[in-house]
């Protein structure tokens, strides 16, 4: 029995901070994990940023309420929910993720909370658990499930590393230079492909 | 963080095997869980009948096809979409489930396999792990998520022991007898509002 967890940003969904960033133009905010591979450094300095500017948490979720999935990431995930059974891994909140996933059907989120202070503010973030990525899939595992995992950065890969199988898809070039033993994948297709092999091999 | 397990049949779809019961007019595959609380005794009661009777997976498939989410099951599992991570956590299997999972929208659902053979005729199944139900909440737990958890019969309770809080969800008299520090609720109103209360005292 199989499970499928994907990353969400990048994978499904555009960024969600390049969102607010492109929303604000300030150009700080373009950071993800694929630049700054420290997730706890990479908060710490967004939250500084929205702070400095005055920021809130309505903000962030306008900016998360104007994207759309991906091109094609509805049909792949719809397409995917037949073959598979299906959980979002994430390191995003779920305050800015829910109009998205809304727009995917409500699939299964694991991901984060933001602390919101009374004024509006983001005061801080609560991360599940350490390492809450590689911990999903032995948490799958330890319901007997084999696992398959994609995403696109560093925060992805203790997850793909301990996944039966574990792709990065559509990484930049830095990411798959420093690990160099994950395979990459480009786009849906390929993706459905390796997807479809490994059901195939476990089965 | 917060996730609500809901056992599938008799809180969100009709019993499958009653389905097929009805079907093919063989009142001894009427039995569930309600009545044989030993489900590895149950399931080889129900494949020696199919066997006499000369049904095999496609027979059982017809009848998960025709069968509909029960009355507002839709509505609620939206709503709860909105308010909770949702898994089902079922002792059903895949192979009969699909057709009612997709009329759901696809929630992830956590059960089991059937073996069949070439003949189309079931040979058996396979349950995922010993102690499913309870597995299914302590992999969430060890996720870091807070579990509530919502089931109608005897194989639940392992479940709703282990979830941090867990409802009989409109039982059979004998189930409630036989568990009475378990508490029940009856009907999906009664059910939000425990939900909800759960969800304000974890968050």
């Amino acid at each position: 029995m199989n499970i499928a967890c994907l990353d969400f940003e990048g994978v499904l969904i555009p960024e969600i901070w390049v969102g607010l960033a492109e929303r604000t133009g300030i150009e700080e905010l373009r950071a993800t994990t694929r630049e700054v591979p420290d997730y706890d450094q990479l908060m710490r300095q967004r939250l500084a940023v929205m702070k400095t500017h005055g920021l809130g948490l309505k903000d962030i979720q306008a900016a998360a309420d104007a994207l759309e999935p991906l091109p094609r990431a509805l049909d792949f995930l719809n397409w995917l929910r037949t073959e598979y059974q299906v959980a979002i891994v994430s390191d995003t909140f779920y305050e800015l993720a829910m109009p998205l996933v809304r727009k995917l059907g409500y699939p299964t989120l694991l991901c984060h909370k933001l602390q919101v202070g009374a004024d509006g503010m983001i005061a801080g973030y609560t991360l599940r658990q350490p390492n809450p990525k590689r911990h999903a899939v032995l948490g799958f595992k330890s319901m007997q499930y084999k696992v398959m995992a994609t995403g696109d950065s560093y925060n992805d890969v203790p997850m793909l590393r301990e996944a039966d199988r574990g792709w990065f898809f559509g990484p930049p070039d830095n990411v798959c230079r420093d690990h160099p033993d994950i395979p990459p994948v480009f786009g849906y297709d390929e993706l459905k492909a390796v997807l479809l092999q490994a059901k195939r091999d476990f089965s």
